[in-house]
């Protein structure tokens, strides 16, 4: 099957967005077997958008259409399409229900205009939007049945649950092979090291396999086809086995979303919880934990402490640490790690301190000096982390990353390779200052 | 002139990479005065990439290419281009010289196949690439002097310096008009209501308006063409005027990039200092505050307290309280406000408690329930949201941009239009159960 994509909006041609529905639908086409040709951008202009799909209409199986399903007059994409592909569009009277009690459940009145929202083709299905008013459809050619056109609202929000949950299934089932698909998630190795220690991996041509880099991890996309979904998954996980060999615990899943979901499930399977102290992180840390529905069971407080006297104040770190060693520095992530634990009653403790950026380097302590430090009741373990010329989101993104890491490998008791440990008990004082711990 | 961006890459079609170059590309078009119709991304297959440069060479005046410069045989942009626009290429043995240089300077020799990128227009001109080995170039159609195709390397690194340095000043000198753009950013008015006070602004020619919506805002550009800069800044800022008078304080902003940014800013500007309370967003509230540079100086302390007894031991949230009246509750919101703020000693002091789901729903408080307060010395205001089938992610992010708001509105003394506002002494139990907040 041949496919195209087609975005319409004008604020893509304005570069005022940037166009990540493509590669969604691009990436997640692929993984049904189904190639891409083209993708195209065209704005809300009912001329160029008409010569836009009778053009792909010629040449493609499938068209996958995002955007131009809003309820203003600039929005086109149904109606050209419907005319295009032979179709009509109806009034829908459940749809415009849907709709108005989106708006009635925001305690808003429904405009006029979003009515238009209610049009449904009349041969062809529309499909629920569970995020948003606008539903998506799919229209099938009246003068070339087996021809497709799949319209999709365009927020990303509402495109990719659309997609996932009714688009997908019903291309799989017109497949005659399947294709399936398992990431695996390494944290802790460079994408430089990474390369050269499977590169040998990436050349396999059934099941392939591709690595992506992302802000301090890297995912492998092993991709298998069969005859059948139960042999393709079997290849795939075959195959995800060269990669733990060679990786080990580094691999911190396999299909999970994040970092933070592997971190909320492991300390829920134990019984553990956690509290987070941050400060150039500012609440980052404990926004990555809670984001992942049900970590109410293992977050027990977080504490974005930014001012020294704050540190001292709710988190018990000793006024002669900051004065002697300074905010940054292994010896403020220790204690407040520590106190952090202690006044949330929580069996691990997180502490993060650095300079996030662009402001507030010295050369002894430039922009991108991060000390992470994770404790149980035991063990205090302290990670020097020196990430340099990166913004301040990647900073914190990082910062967040390696501090995660350190909580998994604490929750499940594996070794954490990239850090200095003390007793817990042991005072802040004592450790050295000059034998900071190991670069990563 | 109408010009189309083309991206070639088979890595793009199968969503490997984001077309960051479409973005880059278009904005600073736009900024130009140059109107793009059509974006679009073809493969490295000859037949697909020739019908797609054919095509766009005659509806469009100027072709911007990015990708298709390397050394492999894949590699066909220019040829195809070349053919097209009625040029050859030609052996360039000063191009062939940068290129070996630059590999020598890696310590590497040149493999043969580079050769290939000594190839030049023979009409039209080379563009040097300061950091690749790949020179851009510009052809013009031998058949319709007038009509150029730009041919620029794939990644950014090179691709938007050789713009800026080489591409942009031609492109300047041959325009006789200049663009500029505001942007307003608007918060607490819903995007189709707002369509129905504004939509007669939107109709206009010159400048234009269009609209733009984002989770709880909505971004208004603002585009005027002219003879000079100075014009077409003059003619921006008479029109934003319109939509200040119909909209007021809603507009947050005119050329900021984001609430959390104003708000800091604000803050500065009176010697304000916040803390922040929060349970439902879990420190995202924070997060945002602290990811604007500077924000030390305002932002004094965040606490993250999901559980009861935290909400007791941190922020002095009353056991009564919590019994009477649940966690999610305007008298929790505000006891988090007036705690944290009394906690951290900061000026204002911000509660934010709800339920974000997909879990802990029940039918008198569904997901999407969302109390937020916001106090100083003298006033706490709460406000209550029910944001609807949304996901967590939405229900977190769309009750931090309204906390925000609620800070904006009282650093600045301005109203608050959506809030109950209580004396900040008086206790809590005295708000009258069923008496909740406004809906917004």
């Amino acid at each position: 099957m041949e496919a195209e994509i087609i975005a319409v909006g004008t604020e893509l041609l304005l570069g005022d967005i940037l166009n990540t529905n493509a590669q969604f639908l691009s990436r997640e086409l692929a993984a049904l077997g189904i190639t891409v040709h083209f993708q195209t951008v065209v704005g809300d202009n009912p001329a160029r958008l008409e010569s836009v799909v009778r053009q792909a209409r010629g040449r493609s199986d499938l068209l996958v259409f995002s955007g131009g399903l809003g309820p203003t007059e600039d929005d086109l994409t149904k109606q050209t399409v419907a005319r295009a592909f032979g179709d009509t569009l109806r009034f829908d009277e459940a749809e415009l229900e849907k709709i108005r009690a989106f708006f009635t459940a925001w305690g808003r009145t429904m405009p006029e205009n979003n009515k238009k929202q209610a049009m449904v083709p009349t041969h062809g299905r529309k499909i629920p939007n569970a995020n948003g008013t606008a539903p998506g459809m799919i229209f099938e050619d009246q003068a070339a049945p087996g021809k497709y056109a799949v319209l999709l609202p365009g927020p990303p929000k509402e495109l990719q649950p659309m997609f996932l949950n009714s688009v997908k299934p019903w291309l799989a089932a017109m497949s005659d092979s399947v294709l399936h698909s398992v990431t695996l998630r390494v944290t802790g190795v460079g994408e430089s090291h990474l390369e050269s220690r499977i590169g040998h991996l990436l050349e396999n041509a059934n099941p392939t396999a591709a690595v992506y880099a992302k802000t301090a991890e890297v995912v492998i996309r092993i991709t298998a086809k069969a005859a059948s979904e139960d042999e393709a998954r079997r290849m795939c996980s075959d195959y995800a086995k060269h990669f733990y060999d060679i990786l080990g615990d580094c691999v911190y899943a396999m299909d999970a979303d994040s970092l933070e979901e592997v971190v909320v499930k492991e300390l829920a399977a134990r019984g553990l919880t956690v509290a987070t102290a941050e400060s150039c992180t500012g609440g980052m840390l404990s926004q990555r934990i809670t984001a992942v529905p049900g970590a109410s069971e293992v977050f027990a407080y977080g504490a974005c402490t930014y001012a020294n006297d704050i540190k001292e104040k709710m988190l018990g770190v000793r006024h002669e640490t900051l004065e002697a060693y300074g905010a940054v520095s292994p010896e403020t992530a220790a204690e407040m790690a520590r106190g952090v634990r202690e006044a949330a009653g929580a069996d691990l403790g997180v502490g993060v301190t650095g300079i996030a950026g662009p402001g507030g380097g010295t050369p002894e302590k430039p922009v991108g000096l991060v000390y992470l430090a994770a404790c149980n009741a035991d063990t205090v373990y302290v990670q020097k982390l020196v990430i340099t010329g990166r913004t301040r989101e990647v900073v914190r993104l990082s910062s967040t990353q390696h501090a995660l890491e350190m909580v998994r490998r604490l929750a499940l008791g594996l070794p954490q390779p990239a850090c200095t440990a003390f007793p817990a008990e042991e005072p802040a004082h004592l450790m050295q200052k000059g034998t900071p711990a190991r670069d990563v």
